[in-house]
């Protein structure tokens, strides 16, 4: 990208004010990580407003007329390289998130950005105390407010359309039913299947795991698979996430439960799958809109593929199981390899998505999925909606919450500002960690026989090859073409889970 | 300030404006707090850039004309107003910061923000390294610009005074040359006295001390000095801080050595003393340019009052002593409050400033304070720094630094891009400690009392009452003839130098 510099003006003024904003925005970021890990609550009040100011500026800076022209100007340029050139990607990308961000106004984005706190901040309050009531008026102003947000966004098919959009561009709501319904048809009858027979028993997780030596391990794990702490680091959050200030910035949090060992080693290797992401992409895009993942589900196959395909599999405890056991001797010295196993694979109908096992988990993703569609389809009114996700918990898992702090309550998300296009993501990442680790062994079968020596480079290399090094470059539909020769498909996974739950149950 | 809001829509807007630049400004302090604190290294790089980004769009938001058109349009409005009620000290205050912030080119700031990036690098490899070469073209260009950033404020009677200006107001080189004169003859005599008699024994200091029992007691102590947690937070860094993101959080940073207790102690206490101020503000003037401590010297006049009037103090470790005692039985069970009082008031000549006692303390800053106003009126070439430095040293402290290391390269202000106005502060800060204490023992004698009984509330009390909660409504002149009914004097320092050591050596 160095050349074109010199012989494109417009490029480069364009590419300035790109890294104007991109700062700002990794500002911004590094406030939000901030909050959630060290700042006092006494900062609380002014940190909402720092955050909103940033990303008003932000805002108001992308959306400037002389970003559209300069995007305009360089149209004939662009068109005259190569579609997959980084200078022709840039532009495009910068082209495609400038009309979205134009379409909305300041004054919506200001509404917004100050419903966002009212509401989190009511269902910090509600969740703990059962207390759907608290929220109900502001999950009913977010309910108008995402309508409004998506009419900016006329001639779609589905009102959710534009929504599912923002996260996973290209996705629709009727292709992603009729993908969702495929899926429930093939994963029912499994869980069926396997809650009819006995349970595994998992108590060897739920010992007393003192905090400070897992922590120990997750850092010797992250370190072993190839997270980069020269270019990252990771702390502890009440929900664990990934975010990034840099692409030499690339930092993850976790969270411990002295007695569920499980907790803080798999949100570890999950976080780590978003960071191997980020850590991946190729430096030249530093401050473009090109140096970020290129879809929500992108993103959480890469979170997926590490922790279940590669964490949850036996070949890879086979090398770190011995790891484990030295570094809890008293807990798991006397636990063998195959119970361990069995105990992080254990399936079950359960209440809380982020503890769900791989066969259940997209059930419960599906319910959310489909009542964000009614909710905005002005089929289920919001006031219902703590009945409505306890029948669809009935009906799809076998399962009521007594309460809605584990019901309706349980996920942050439609509490931060939006309904619609906040879930499907969960399962599209599921799918696609599948499809990817297929064509992985494809490429190279030796990997399966790497991870049981507790070698991860050659996949870790493939991914960066194939997926992390291209940043946004190209859209989730290109890239899945690109790297599995198909589009987006349920196969890989259902064959992945029929075999692996074939091998733990009676399938 | 309410009630103004809703009879004066320009203040409305003005206050608006200030608030947003007060919030990147706030958004550039945790970019800073972060790189010191927990930053990986590959973050670096990026960082550096976001700092510069933000830094120049709060300049050119602050130096919009709109802003100079406001505060000229509230002029009547002003002066119709008590000089010291609130809404006029904003907008006086705000008219002040911005006639300085206007008369820098935004040219000028970006280049002199590039140059301190690539200033401060050279200085971190040539400091260990004791390199005076690396840095010597460097420190060159810092004097050209500290000489062009002092010309955009022409009328100048010393070239030194719009950079003292900056961080203290109202304060001129030929005044600080005359008082540090005046300071210098009753010191040298007194330094004199005591050196030439035996050193005081200190080594119960330098016994091994843990690292994370001499945090467990920086924290004991911040508590029960009255710092707010719940407003703040102390981390590590390699050089103390102190340092905020509004009223509600204010940070500060120490630094442990196993082998020398004094540095987490000391530093702990210092840099709380400058947080007592800042958590102290008004909360009403959150977001508004008066939510600042007033002056360098006035800031580093807390911070040395808490440190050494009181931290230093017999009272004081006639209380604290027990429990210092208590954790780390093994190595001070046997040894006296007495050994320990005098060993952390030993005076010496000795090389590195932040490492001074209090009586030699003002000796190693007038030689800077000095070299700067030299090499800024072109009588000193950079060049010749060096040994200009060693000279002084041999001259004033009788002792010469066997390494740049030790010597010139050893402050980081120069190398932070800035000639001149540097220094000065840390002197301002010791005559004004003792200058307000004398103030507070009159108004309140139990404050010696109750400091024995591990009480500072009263000092406390009256620090919030006197200066704390003003902020920077009164500029130090006004603050210090406000709360000491004098101006600036040497004598109460002095007096509490001699009364002091006069106890500990035979004066």
């Amino acid at each position: 990208m160095q050349t074109i510099e010199k012989t494109e003006p417009k490029l480069l003024e364009l590419k300035a004010r790109l890294a104007e904003i991109h700062d700002i925005e990794a500002a911004a970021s590094l406030l939000y990580w901030d909050q959630a890990t060290y700042m006092p609550p006494g900062g609380a009040a002014a940190r909402g407003r720092q955050l909103a100011t940033l990303q008003q500026i932000s805002h108001s800076k992308f959306t400037d007329p002389a970003v559209g022209e300069l995007l305009e100007d360089l149209r004939p340029y662009e068109e005259s390289l190569a579609y997959d050139s980084d200078e022709a990607s840039l532009i495009r990308v910068a082209r495609r998130n400038y009309e979205i961000a134009v379409r909305v106004p300041a004054k919506f984005m200001a509404q917004l950005s100050m419903h966002r706190t009212q509401t989190y901040e009511a269902w910090v309050v509600a969740r703990p105390t059962n207390s759907f009531a608290t929220v109900e008026p502001y999950l009913e102003k977010t309910l108008d407010l995402s309508r409004e947000l998506a009419n900016f966004f006329p001639g779609y098919e589905h009102i959710a359309d534009p929504l599912i959009d923002f996260a996973d561009y290209g996705m629709k709501a009727s292709f992603l039913r009729s993908l969702f319904a495929d899926l429930r048809n093939e994963l029912v009858p499994i869980v069926e299947a396997i809650t009819s027979q006995p349970p595994i028993n998992d108590s060897c997780l739920h010992q007393l795991y003192p905090e400070a030596q897992q922590l120990d391990f997750t850092l010797k794990i992250l370190e072993q698979l190839g997270y980069d702490f020269h270019r990252g680091r990771q702390d502890k959050t009440h929900h664990p996430f990934m975010t990034n200030f840099s692409i030499g910035d690339v930092r993850i949090t976790t969270r411990v439960y002295e007695n569920d060992l499980g907790q803080a080693l798999f949100s570890t290797i999950h976080e780590m799958g978003h960071a191997l992401y980020e850590q991946g992409i190729n430096l030249e895009y530093e401050g473009t809109p090109l140096a970020a993942g290129t879809s929500s589900g992108v993103h959480e196959s890469q979170s997926r593929l590490w922790e279940n395909l590669v964490g949850r599999s036996l070949g890879f405890w086979n090398y770190y199981y011995p790891q484990l056991q030295a570094a809890f001797p008293a807990q798991l010295g006397e636990i063998s390899l195959d119970t361990f196993y069995r105990a992080i694979n254990k399936v079950g109908r359960s209440l809380i998505r982020t503890d769900a096992d791989e066969v259940t988990y997209n059930l419960h993703v599906m319910i959310r999925f489909d009542l964000e569609l009614q909710m905005l389809e002005g089929s289920l009114d919001v006031k219902d909606l703590p009945e409505a996700w306890n029948e669809r918990y009935r009906s799809d898992l076998g399962i009521i919450p007594k309460t809605d702090t584990d019901g309706v309550l349980q996920d942050v998300h439609w509490y931060t500002g939006q309904i619609g296009g906040m879930f499907q993501g969960y399962t599209l990442g599921n799918l696609l960690s599948a499809q990817f680790f297929e064509a992985a062994i494809l490429d190279h079968p030796e990997i399966l026989i790497d991870i049981e020596q507790g070698q991860c480079i050659t996949l870790h290399n493939w991914l960066k090859d194939k997926i992390y090094q291209h940043g946004c470059k190209y859209t989730a539909t290109e890239l899945i073409r690109g790297v599995t020769g198909a589009s987006l498909r349920i196969e890989p996974f259902i064959r992945y889970i029929r075999r692996k739950y074939g091998q733990l149950y009676t399938l």
